[in-house]
């Protein structure tokens, strides 16, 4: 028997229908909502992600502009960039695409996007609201596509054990944020688990719900989850592939193959988590426009 | 057999002293570590916690004042009082105590105080920072007491498993936000437990660390804890008691007379995290003081 699949790309394309249909509502306004995207130095993954983002903007109607800095550009030339987009009324996403080089630091950067532009969803001021469960803020995207994946895969969260595996502030630590909350769609008991954690498996066993964000190949195996549990990969790994063109492939969080014969349902990687964090960041700058121009 | 108690009282007083060593390093610079506390209306328990704030500060060589205003007054007037105490020099830390009259927006007048005023650390801002791992804000004063006590006590968090009962914005999530980063004295695998948690006691009972922060009358019973564990206990309950002459008394969220056979360490309550949270309180006042004449 084999888990039932979450599948990301579907539910992505139904949350990229009701974005379209909000961004035609804010055109008959004379809006047109507008991502940033901000690129320094040429990272291959980085120009990827951007990418397929502003792709994606393009197909729902969305504005997007891509700034590409070179990799020499000093923090406070970073920084001005960020002013003028936080003064200008005709973006409503900024977007700084992260791994920055060492050179600058990405707090500072986050920290200067504008709180009302932080389509991200990583100002501290965003990530305050959203662990104190105040809804107007933006989410991150990521954790926010993890919780919509289980409301529309019709997968309860309260009550239910929720086991996070990873603890970075990207994934992790939001995800607990927003599944502990008294709230619809949340309500969960939240373990947060990471490096330091000793024997996780004791906890993943009990959890009804697991998210793997650790950022290590094939972690969690079929002995790790109970029977009849949903497993959400957020991992993208890099693993020596000799048989591969490139001489790698890349892997989950998760022995898939294993754990769909444990699980009730699973996400598949790539096509679970993935689009749904393209969809919620498009779904989180019409709603900046939305608010900017209200 | 008992378990070791950890006496708040005395943790708190070597706190103080390391404080007031700080207020005389300031004094020598002709600044004197300034407090303002807001009370509106008469509830008597705000009543006694911020004359105990105002006269511990008084004991360390801190200024500090109460504004009192009625319970009639509107929320535009107390912005503007916040306001007034945001702008002046004079003024390093900023309190207004809860609950707030019931026409007033606490989260709008938490929002509204000057985050590097924040010393109760309430203000998204400074919870975004506490939970990204950012040393630059300010941390709520309870959960910072708690891990101060963990701390000075020698009960090791890194790798432990703390079941955390309640999700408060004021203890429960934040002492989560403080216990799940990797730095010394936290790093430790967290578990966030609630009133929506089915069966709390099978997470309880693997736990290293309980802290009961629900706010239910010793809801935390022996057989919910392991052996050799460590129970902090943050709850103030008032129940009935007859025999009382007010006709009730306060109780924690433990019952601390069976848990003190199983448990190794143990808060007395009062005694316990009470002290702490208003030894943070003016570390926190003096850290605000610093900052703002450095």
């Amino acid at each position: 028997m084999s888990a039932q699949l979450i599948d990301g790309k579907a539910i992505a394309d139904q949350v990229h229908h009701e974005t379209r249909q909000r961004v035609q509502t804010l055109l008959t306004r004379g809006i047109q909502p507008a991502i940033v995207f901000v690129r320094v130095g040429e990272d291959p993954a980085s120009r990827a992600y951007v990418g397929m983002k502003d792709k994606q903007a393009a197909a729902l109607g969305i504005l997007s502009r891509t700034h590409v800095l070179p990799e020499t550009t000093t923090q406070p030339e970073l920084l001005a960039l960020i002013d003028s987009l936080n003064a200008d009324p005709n973006t409503h996403g900024i977007l700084v695409q992260a791994p920055l080089p060492s050179h600058i630091s990405e707090t500072a950067v986050f920290f200067r996007v504008d709180p009302r532009k932080d389509v991200d969803g990583f100002h501290p001021l965003n990530v305050g609201k959203l662990l104190l469960g105040d809804p107007s803020g933006f989410r991150p995207c990521t954790p926010a596509g993890v919780q919509e994946l289980l409301i529309r895969s019709r997968i309860p969260t309260a009550g239910a054990l929720v086991a996070i595996l990873g603890r970075g502030n990207i994934v992790g630590k939001p995800l607990a944020a927003i599944l502990c909350q008294k709230a619809p769609s949340a309500n969960a008991t939240v373990c947060l688990l990471h490096s330091a954690s000793r024997d996780f498996s004791a906890l993943t066993r009990q959890a009804d719900i697991v998210v793997a964000a650790m950022g290590r190949a094939e972690l969690v195996r079929a002995h790790h989850i109970k029977p009849g549990a949903t497993v959400i990969d957020v991992g993208v790994n890099r693993i020596d592939d000799p048989a591969s063109p490139r001489g790698y492939r890349l892997v989950g969080d998760i022995a898939f193959d294993e754990i769909t014969h444990v699980a009730a349902h699973v996400t598949p990687n790539p096509g679970g988590v993935g689009p749904m964090t393209i969809a919620m960041l498009m779904a989180n700058t019409v709603t900046a426009a939305e608010a900017l121009t209200a």
